[in-house]
């Protein structure tokens, strides 16, 4: 990043809408350079007054539930419509293996093509706690950007759907037809975090699939408490290979919104994640700050055993712990 | 607690099965008094090689499943096989009330007074962590006094559930007849916790409908991930009241204990549960020394409310927050 503009410089051209400056604010965040830091949190400083006017929507489903396809033409309809719509990614694992779930813009070809679509993929390495913050703050400049639709993407693995729910407004899982065994793949607790289920593929001979499938989801979240007090999540049916029922989801997503204006829900819940998300970085860094240490480090293994073994109790294990790491600060 | 023992008394008593010493022991553990930590944890140092010699039970339900009932027809049928069994509780809400669940003996009359059995309440006030260590504690304690089934109740609010699957063998959910409406009483994400599954009060005119109900538990469990590995949650339906099933729960109950062991399951999960509880602990102390802090008590509410209104970003709160807490150790 040569010739990195200045905050100032970086605002006014955002603001106006510059998608060459909004892609180099975000590269800006994701940096991992130090020096990068501090210019990345004033521009996000600078611009989080603008950011905020946006309906954000967090979308997750099993690998083969058709993510992509439904992405794309969820995103195509609301171009049309003249939303300007971005697409976020949150993939825990290419916090692991380096790669990523949108490495690949050819997943979706016509959306990336679109003057008023803007696909970027998960930060790639670093830690899940950094890639959640950097997505974040990449939901802000876009916000600012004018993109009035953030789509959240994350696949259903790891811890990314919880990172996900705790930044939209509205959390939508893309189910496949078929139940019982088919079902299992869905990880145990991602449905009670849905407002909305979309039963994806159902077209041709998927079509009764798809409606039992769905009656099989309104029974089962029966037993489970709503995300939203006072909102009965909605399960419908679509296809997103034929473009049918796209314009109902998207008005299901917009009841959901009005809804969650109405009973200041929106308001509370928006607030409350910014609070929950300062203080999630608090406990991640008290952690990695705790067991960073090399007094800890050398220990902790050992310790482990000795309690085990009852060689000490849990309580001294911990006690002589935290010492070692107090100690450590003086 | 005047005249008290010595360790090796504690422990020479314990192990001959003295039950004043062993209610003693745990009033000891139970003590918030700082003098009583060391002895305390002394204590508990000495026993815990003589403690694990058990199956840890641990039982939750909604109230009115019956639990009271349940827990004195099993610990009744155990007595008489020729158990001894010791019956702990948490109670996340005594935490706060001051109450505790188990207060009252009367709840299970029979069994306070069978010679073989144990009723301690759960430790009231002090914090949950505190509470989650007293009660591993005692069950150690139980266990050096020959107590070879323990089991753990907790009422269906707050991390109850949570904190007895941590640290018990094997987890029962005790539950009523009536599907839909009823089952919306369980508390999300209990079901997926459980091993076994009982349907109380299956007498008189309810039984069909509590066949029904497991029949109904079965298809819900379909959908969701074992809690062991290769392990099919068994449900079943019983009356504590008329003592009818009491002996096929029980089967239940070592058909698991018996896999489990077969799988090293069991093991494996003791030792993750004494690590897993380390470091629990380490993150509560973690957590407290921080929010402790007065320099960050002055701070915090602000702090939120400025990242709220966007005059400093999380990042930069959050280190501002850090610097202030480790400056504090200086």
């Amino acid at each position: 990043m040569r010739n990195l503009r200045t905050t100032d410089q970086f605002v006014e051209a955002i603001l106006r809408q510059d998608r060459a400056a909004l892609a180099q604010g975000i590269t800006l965040i994701e940096s991992n350079a130090r020096k990068h830091f501090s210019p990345a949190q004033e521009l996000v400083k600078a611009i989080y007054p603008y950011s905020g006017k946006s309906i954000r929507i967090g979308i997750t489903g099993v690998p083969g539930a058709g993510k992509s396809t439904f992405i794309e033409a969820l995103g195509m309809y609301l171009c049309r419509q003249g939303h300007k719509v971005a697409v976020l990614a949150i993939d825990p694992s290419s916090t692991l293996s380096g790669g990523s779930i949108l490495g690949d813009k050819t997943r979706m070809e016509e959306l990336s093509k679109e003057k008023n679509a803007f696909i970027r993929p998960s930060p790639s390495q670093g830690k899940l706690g950094g890639v959640h913050r950097k997505t974040r703050e990449t939901m802000f400049l876009c916000e600012a950007a004018g993109f009035d639709v953030i789509i959240v993407e994350t696949v259903g693995v790891g811890q990314g759907e919880t990172i996900v729910k705790g930044m939209v407004d509205v959390f939508l899982l893309l189910a496949l037809t078929g139940a019982g065994d088919d079902l299992q793949g869905i990880k145990k607790g991602i449905i009670e975090l849905a407002d909305l289920i979309c039963i994806n593929k159902a077209d041709g001979d998927n079509r009764r699939k798809a409606e039992k499938t769905k009656v099989e989801y309104e029974g089962f979240l029966h037993f489970l408490q709503p995300s939203t007090e006072g909102w009965s999540p909605t399960v419908m049916t679509c296809s997103a290979l034929y473009n049918e029922n796209i314009d109902e989801l998207w008005r299901n997503i917009q009841d959901y919104e009005a809804f969650s204006k109405r009973t200041h829900a929106f308001t509370l819940k928006r607030r409350q994640q910014m609070k929950t998300w300062l203080n999630a970085m608090i406990s991640d860094y008290l952690h990695d700050s705790f067991y960073g240490k090399e007094q800890i480090r050398e220990r902790i293994n050992k310790v482990e055993i000795e309690v085990v073994q009852g060689d000490c109790t849990v309580s001294e294990a911990v006690e002589q712990l935290i010492l070692a790491y107090e100690e450590s600060f003086k």
